[in-house]
Order: structure tokens, then sequence, then C-alpha cells
């Protein structure tokens, strides 16, 4: 395993603005099963395995439901999702800090807790080149904040997991990175508060990849 | 002017879960004006005066835009907003803050800075007694972070805003409340995260209504 500095990005939120989305499509999913919850509280569970989330969700409601029905809902969310798809765009600085990486020859990859059925018409809005490994729920026993998927996707690059930086939006991506003893980059742009990311151990905070960006030299991003 | 205690709640995200609906209704509301604006910066903009929100969000893009376009964007907001409203409901635990509050004789208001044309459909999701000041963004000079809706709902009430206690969600109520000289508590009902509030000023956070209640006794909600 090299130990060459690596970059490891989650998808939602961190370099698609799609997570508002996603919580409108869980909540009329939850709505569909006649499940009641706020909806501050899903996108506090954004970004973690789906199946997490529904349970971790239902617990709160105090309901336990049946494998068939949190199946169910997974099918509806993402029914409810790529119905909303059209209105979803990139975030600012997405495809730059991508290709910046990329001509400088610093090996990225992609990790999302999202399967990719609802993650693949996102990921062509951002020109990845051929070879960058893209993980994805469907190929790991575990989703965040189960470190399975940067683990994964660091393997795919041939390097040690342990001198990777994962980028992600949510407190889930950087519980995983410290997981899988990664470094932890957080970016507002998926609604969370700065204090939150620092405090699941993120050791840099940024508005959106537009803000990682412009600092890249202070994160190893160098040749 | 008396010194008894009272409640001045915000509504959208602190009684009623509306604020997701409100951030995409301003992204849809923006999008056809051709300006692009990440969700998650409409989100922390929510719950200040629309104008000065499309006024900083414009600044935050280097755009600036005449009234009318201004005036525009808010009319399209409030259609997509009105349009989403039938999957809108009450956070858990509202009603019966407000009715724990009417039944102990406590003085209570709401004051928005959302207009009496949006806030129309969910007040009436409330059941809220007559007499009970509302007061919207139609009838104040300026909206929050302003204290002007908060001062009026007081005097409404009767009562000196410096004894009052203000209910809110965003950043943006309790920085109000502040420059009013009232108490701000904050709820996480909205999305923000618990140190954003802190920050901002808020003496106590809860999760959403029913987390208030819980603690009424503590909050000076005693006859």
């Amino acid at each position: 395993m090299s130990e060459q500095a690596a970059f490891l990005f989650d998808l939602d939120g961190t370099l698609i603005d799609s997570v508002y989305q996603h919580v409108l499509a869980w909540k009329e999913a939850l709505d569909g099963e006649g499940i009641e919850l706020s909806i501050w509280r899903i996108h506090r569970r954004i970004g973690m395995s789906g199946g997490l989330l529904i349970n971790i969700l239902l617990r709160d409601t105090g309901l336990e439901l049946e494998p068939a029905r949190i199946e169910r809902i997974g099918r509806r969310h993402a029914e409810a999702y790529l119905r909303r798809v059209g209105e979803i765009r990139p975030l600012p600085g997405a495809r730059e800090l991508l290709a910046a990486l990329t001509d400088a020859g610093i090996p990225w990859a992609i990790a999302t807790s999202g399967r990719m059925e609802t993650a693949e018409p996102t990921l062509g809005m951002l020109a990845i080149p051929a070879g960058v490994p893209i993980v994805t729920r469907d190929e790991v026993r575990r989703a965040k904040p189960d470190p399975d998927l940067f683990v994964t996707a660091a393997e795919r690059l041939g390097v040690d997991v342990r001198s990777a930086t994962v980028v992600g939006d949510s407190v889930w991506d950087m519980l995983a990175a410290q997981r899988a003893r990664a470094l932890g980059i957080g970016l507002l742009s998926g609604g969370y508060g700065t204090e939150e990311l620092d405090r699941a151990g993120a050791y840099r905070v940024f508005d959106d990849p537009e803000g990682m960006l412009a600092h890249l030299e202070e994160l190893g991003g160098r040749r």
C-alpha cells in the first residue's frame, strides 16, 4: 500500500447539491407508509446508510418494522428522489476541484452511502475520468458511519486509507473517517453547521468544494 | 406595560414543519430568474425578511437586481411554497405547548417574517384562540433580524418586550431577540445546529415544541 496522499469524496452534499431533495424524498417515502417524522430529523440522518437511517428514525418514533417494509420505504425514496433529479446541480467548484486533483496526479475516489441507482444520474454531471474508483452502498456490507466505503475506495486506489483524506458534508462522513484513521475535511454545503462537523472530528471545514479548492495546497494537494 | 412573562413565537420551523419547503420554494424562485445558488446558503437565510434574504443572496452572487425583479422573485417563492403547503404539518408538541400556555393564562403571540399570504394556511393548523396577536411581515417596516416583529407582538400583548421570551428556530430569531432585549429559546426543528443557536444568543436550546413543553416550568411557564 502506498502512503501517497489521496482524497476520498462523499457525493451528495459534498460534490452535488442534492441533500435537500434527498431529505424531502425520504419524507415523502415515510409519509407514504403513514410514518410522521419531523424533516430536520431526517436531514440529520442523511449520509448514513439508508437501512440504518430508516431503522434509527423508526426507533426514534418507537416503531419497529419488518424488513419488507424497510425495503419498500427505500424503494419509495429512490422513486421520489429520481423524480426530483432534474433540478439538481453540482456544487460550486466541484468539477474544478476534481480536475485540479487529476491534473496534479493526486489519486481520488468517490464513496457514497447511496446506491448506484440514485448516484448514477448525478455522477454523470461531474465529468469523472475513466479509472476513478466509485464505491456505492451496493458494494460493501456496511455504509457510513462504518468505515467500509472509504476503506474500499482507498484499496481500489492502492493507497493506505490512513494516509488518505475524506471529504464530506455530514457527521457520518467525519465519524467514518475517524474509524478508518483517515483525516476528515467537512463541507457546509450539505446544511450541517461548522461546529457539528468540528465535533465529529473534521480537521478543517470549508463552505463547499470551491472553498476547499482555494486551500488545496495546505491540504496535501500537491504532487 | 406589564412585566408579566410572555412568549413570542416564530412560525416556520418553530411551530410548523415548513422550513425545507420554504427552502426549495426559494430555490425554485431563484432558478426561475436564472440565479444559481447553493441550497444550504438559502437554508441559512430562511427566517429573515424575504427582501433582505434576496438582497443578501444576490450580494453573495455578486448580482444586484432592480426592485421589480426582487418583487417577482418574492411572488414566485409564494407560489412555489403554496403549491407545497398540502404536505406541511405542525411540529410535534406545537399545539400542546400553545394550549398549555393558554390554560396557564400566560400571554403568547406569533411573530413571523413571512407575509400573511403564506402564513395563513399553516396558522389554521394550530387551533389559535381568538385574541392571540399574530404579527406578520406586512405590518412592520423591518422583519427579522430587526426586532420590530417581536416588539410589536409584545405591544399587542401589553407586556414589556424585555420581560418576554422569544422562541425561534433560526439565528435571525435569536439576534432579533437580543436586539429587543428579550430572552431567546432556540429550537432545532428548523435544521440549524445547537451551537449556531447558542452563539446567536439562545439561553436554552430544545429539539422542538415538544422538548420545550417538557421544560416549561423552568422557563417562566407558570401563572
